[in-house]
């Protein structure tokens, strides 16, 4: 059990559309479209994934860090740093 | 002919690999992995749309907004507002 | 008492920097300097800007949202929300 | 003269409310003000350096870059070459 559990049937078909959004660049670059409207379409993929990413860390705060700070000691302690490099990872990509 | 056509075969292989990440996400939110691992996969598909689009807009301000440039006037100023409008979504994305 | 009341110093230090960047940035705008060169001051700024977030960020998840998690109940979920929303927030800016 | 010389009140006007914004973020570390209150201000401050470095960019591109279009040959490239790279550092940042 994860913290998205509840949230795998949405996440799977976002991260598919995502997948689809990824496959329609190629595809576009291949038939040799407009760099802008390329563009445009990089751009809802990586919407895409962002919105995925924030699911997946609000999930995990919501249950595996929430569930360790309840019971507090080491543990808490490398589950919030292991979560604060994850949103600095993020917000720096 | 696009700025990117001697790129296209570079960008293919970087958009093939982005979308082997998605598909490896999706996988992994599928087989229950644990969530920072995922997030980790995610941060490595959006580095690599960022290159594509970064490569994409570089060829784009090379080519067709040069090109555009060196005849002037109002064509070229369109492309102008067209890139940058682009810039500022990629930035804000 | 806050989450980041331990790092208050380093924080007060870290933001008179930034201030003195983005004055820094006023200035040369003023003073004609060359366009790519204010760019990059910027970027330092900005960088500057984010590291703050992101220590405040840390701090608010190590005290703030663990001792709500300690406790549980409606008051954890709404601490979970909002740093949720606020994470978002910075990786969307 | 520079891309900018045209936007140089804006900017600097611009600037001098960024420049606040930071100010004030201090101050509210200072008053021990509540963190998730400090992160909206910090990502107002961010918001305000991001909407100025795509105007330097915007200039910059309709004038600096556009003008060693015009002139072509090896200063022409370089330039592209060096916006390009300023817009990736902003990507990045």
């Amino acid at each position: 059990m994860h913290g998205y559990t509840a949230d795998k049937d949405a996440l799977l078909k976002r991260l598919r559309r995502a997948e689809g959004q990824v496959r329609g660049v190629a595809r576009m670059v291949d038939e040799d479209a407009y760099c802008i409207d390329i563009l445009t379409q990089v751009s809802a993929a990586t919407k895409a994934l962002e919105t995925v990413a924030l699911q997946l860390l609000e999930d995990h705060l919501a249950h595996c860090v929430a569930e360790a700070a309840e019971r507090g000691g080491p543990v808490a302690q490398a589950k919030l740093s292991e979560a604060s490099a994850a949103i600095a990872r993020l917000v720096r990509s």
